[in-house]
């Protein structure tokens, strides 16, 4: 078994790497923190869990607690992961960071759009944890930078397709529309229940700093500067998030061309469901589940492929890929602990 | 006092008739029909009317109606309105049609789309009633067409800056999300509350029969012929649209040109806000009302504009521009009967 | 035109006053304050406002703010109004508070549940706001203290039914279910959208301080010590509250009379409906108005009564019951402001 | 493996059988029917259970499909469950029945409250299958009725201290509150979303047939006839439900008794989790598993105990619970597929 930490166990990323990793037939929480509850019992704050975790959440101390994991999961703010990463990595351990710190291959990006980067050594050395896309990369990685959960449902459409040259990478539109739970567990009037129920609507139109985390993956993929226009959209639920990209369709690519670009590049990839003509991406059919289901429709009066993917913001979008990130880093099953039946409603 | 008919009253569009004609002060419902409920008292279906509204649900009967009322709104499934306009023109009644009857300039567009039409010669007289764009036309009309809720909420952003000739009418993009009301009162699966509840999906991507509602209008305002991509989504809340419109700005358009357009072309028009830069439209603040609120962004980067827009699809998307439409058929202050103190929350 | 302050106008209570308020035909709100957003536009915090609303909040300080209004409702924190109502008094002004601290008869009682009172004085002439029961009284008051929502819920259906001896006294059972609005606008883990979302818990078991609100009223009203067991519960939806109670009958008390002794008690009072048989109250037939809806059964086989009233919290449970006091201390229509047509959904 | 034959699969609570079942680590789904799909693959039906449920929907044919498993689950509307029990039991399978159709020790109890029933000797042959109390009894059985989500909410919290004499069997009362799930996948205008979303009613009052069922095992398991009265509400959330209950303690019977009492009662029952001082029980915490958490309040001031239960109606309140059934029938692990982790939210 290997042993893992959390650090930062109990926000909504936190603690579902907390549920996920409590039923996993590989790894064994062996240390959690939190710095709002450190010294409380974890079901006492998420008591869902009672029977399941008798974990008690500690003060973070990165030196400290290098003996205690062979693992490391970073569900914190930006800024705080590159104080800790390098410290955990110079021990020898292994790292898989949720927040945006290592996830640019870019520290310019980064730090326009965060802040300024104390770590840039190590972003050469971390690879950007796209599972099914980077798995090779990943296999020999010691530090993931794990997706953004809006790079995560827009990236997993588009690369097969650029890459294939069946879609032009100009004028790419990007419409994401996110539950909740994606903006955390900390207070904030724009997760107030009144605020939210029954109201839908856009946010940091075209200033997401998800945008640069999309582009640049889609560049480097492509060898071509990409830019996309990104626009996200807050719904009145707790998870799931649904994509939907606007792309032109290169000349002659046909319908039947983009469901077979994207069946064979996902062909044994677990995660990843294309859905048949019949049906269409929905947030509900991936609640609770690391899947990522894609669908198309071309729309030939205006030629235009409409693109749709569906995931759980905090699985696929967090958690659940970060996991995925060490059964693959692991050596385990790409699966291990993430193979639930899905609930149908 | 102006004597009303709502002929299909106890559907969610009849209903919010019912209710706003209630408190109108120079219309008098003097009928009201459901053939699903006819006999019953409208207040045991809705009984939040309780005390407000004491109607009788009758059977519908074209010729024997027409005494008892001035104008009629007809709210009913499609292909009945073409059966029952004619008899009530034909006895000198006005009529405000929520159906797509009487939407389309074009016969064979509304063929295509629905069925064959068996009042063709009455789309001549019929008036488009898009009320901020139409309005001389519906002061002289006898029969309106009440636009769909979709194409109300694409329009209204989009002919001001395509008439203006700020934004490029090829590649438009309409992203529009719509609240469960607009799928109306008849039972069905996509209704049912487990199967929308916590989940958001897309439907008729790129096939919904708004689609070429928004385009006839488009095309026929700009005299070119303007193809759109239309994907509605559905959203777990009961009321409300929000439209995201994606559009290549004119060269030399400038962000300050876009808000100058749509305030000038929307001077005087009490129902259109047009948000600052520091607040974009939420269909919560239009919840229950006949505002339409259209907020823009410019993605400088990707030289897009994007356009967003929120309307109550029951009252701007349905009803409440049906009455905005009787208001002016009539002759009386627009806004009668339409400007309640909206909600907070 | 009455001159209207409104104290404290930025929480969900005092933003559905400036609503109810903006539409009076009898009042003019002249001045608004709020702590947080002092000198910012009000419809810049409460958007749905724009176009309605174009006052400025101000600081609070009630001597200056003694000239410029003749009513003041507060609508602050426990504590608060007993400092700021004598200063508003003594300059000849009414006061209707929102907040606790004038609710109590008995100082002790406040004392017991809340804090120390600094303005005992003031308990005598304050009148209890159930507006349906102290009408008389409320008639010739200075001060009111506003029912708290729960209260209102409660003594509506029960006071005419003890009152009559046609219940018991003991062993009143009130189960009461709650929008999540009642906890206001204040940031809170309680009621974080995903904490709320999908959620259905009781809180405060038999300890919340609208118990002994309750308790006061109904046993000044019987002239015995009246207790009763409550418990109020969070519903995952933004207003409306339901108010189960179950109470045993007086002997020789049947259905009809339970029915009739409502009906009789409350001819007259415009918002008070008595369902029929065939109904029982829906918070949603409520919501948006000031209606106090209540039903009730009999069950034959345990003896037992159980009465159900639905109100919205924000209206009839607070800030509409607020406007309705304004209406009967200045002589105004008992309902002026406050009948719109209900909503159907 | 035990084959295990589904027999109405494509309801919510059949649905939930074939998501139990198809990770159950000793039992093999063999066969599922259902109606209205027949001929159609499952996960067409549910797509959540794509790449997990490979199975076509049959029609059923009691006899034909005795062959194909040695367990059946019975997931059926009442009355159909009486007709084919009797024929799959004399084939020598074992039956569980999620109806009501064998949950009635005296058939006149059910012959009131459903209709004729026509297998009544199996009724002596039948367990209740409430697991934590009927355990021994159900480990003999080859007929289980399965009980309703109602009583398990109510009866698990209440057996214990009824039992133990430390509750009066007289007054009480039981309020309950119920997500739209527990109303079925069939169509209905009271699972409308628009007629639940932002909606809390009770419904039923004191009449719905859930009450029977309870009083017949409190009365059962006392000697006594016990009568409580009944109020079940409807929550505007897809699972869970929460029963809060009101009883007379028994003179001498300490806060502390009542917790003792619990937790002997269900020591050692994996799915029962007593909550202490600190927590209450919230259908959050127990949504998507098979616990029933239980929490209670002394009012010492009014002498009542409040005992308050949440459970997911669709699992501990029917298919968990079913599960369970069938792992003491079999003699596998009480738990065998239902201690997944859940979530935090």
């Amino acid at each position: 078994m290997v042993r893992v930490g959390i650090i930062g166990a109990t926000g909504y990323a936190g603690a579902e790497l907390v549920r996920i990793l409590s039923g996993h037939p590989k790894a064994k929480i062996t240390l959690i923190t939190s710095r709002q509850y450190a010294g409380m019992r974890f079901d006492k704050i998420f008591p869902s869990m009672e029977g399941h975790v008798d974990l008690i959440c500690e003060e973070l101390s990165a030196e400290r607690m290098c003996k205690r994991a062979d693992i490391f999961f970073l569900s914190l703010p930006h800024k705080i992961p590159m104080e800790i990463a390098p410290v955990l990595l110079d021990n020898g351990k292994k790292v898989i960071d949720l927040s945006a710190d290592f996830r640019f291959r870019d520290p310019v990006a980064y730090e326009t759009h965060y802040q300024n980067h104390t770590a840039k050594d190590l972003l050469e050395k971390a690879v950007y944890g796209l599972c099914e896309v980077y798995r090779e990369k990943i296999r020999k990685a010691d530090l993931v930078g794990n997706p953004g959960c809006y790079p995560t449902s827009a990236l997993l459409p588009l690369l097969p397709l650029l890459k294939a040259g069946l879609i032009d990478g100009k004028n790419i539109i990007v419409d994401s529309k996110s539950g909740v739970s994606g903006a955390g567990r900390s207070l904030s009037l724009s997760s107030h229940f009144c605020e939210v129920n029954e109201s839908f609507k856009a946010y940091k139109v075209a200033s997401h700093r998800h945008n640069p985390e999309i582009e640049e993956t889609l560049s480097f993929e492509t060898g071509k500067s990409i830019k996309i226009t990104f626009v996200p959209h807050l719904v009145p639920m707790t998870r799931g998030m649904l994509t939907t990209i606007y792309a032109r369709p290169a000349k002659n690519a046909a319908p039947g061309d983009i469901g077979v670009c994207l069946s064979s590049f996902y062909s044994g990839r677990p995660f990843i469901r294309i859905c048949g003509e019949n049906r269409l991406p929905d947030t509900m059919h991936v609640r609770g589940t690391n899947y990522c289901d894609i669908g198309f429709r071309m729309d030939k009066r205006t030629n235009h492929l409409v693109l749709i993917s569906a995931i759980d913001n905090l699985v696929k979008g967090a958690s659940g890929q970060a996991v995925q990130n060490m059964n693959i880093m692991m050596g385990f099953d790409e699966t291990a602990g993430l193979m639930q039946v899905p609930y149908p409603l």
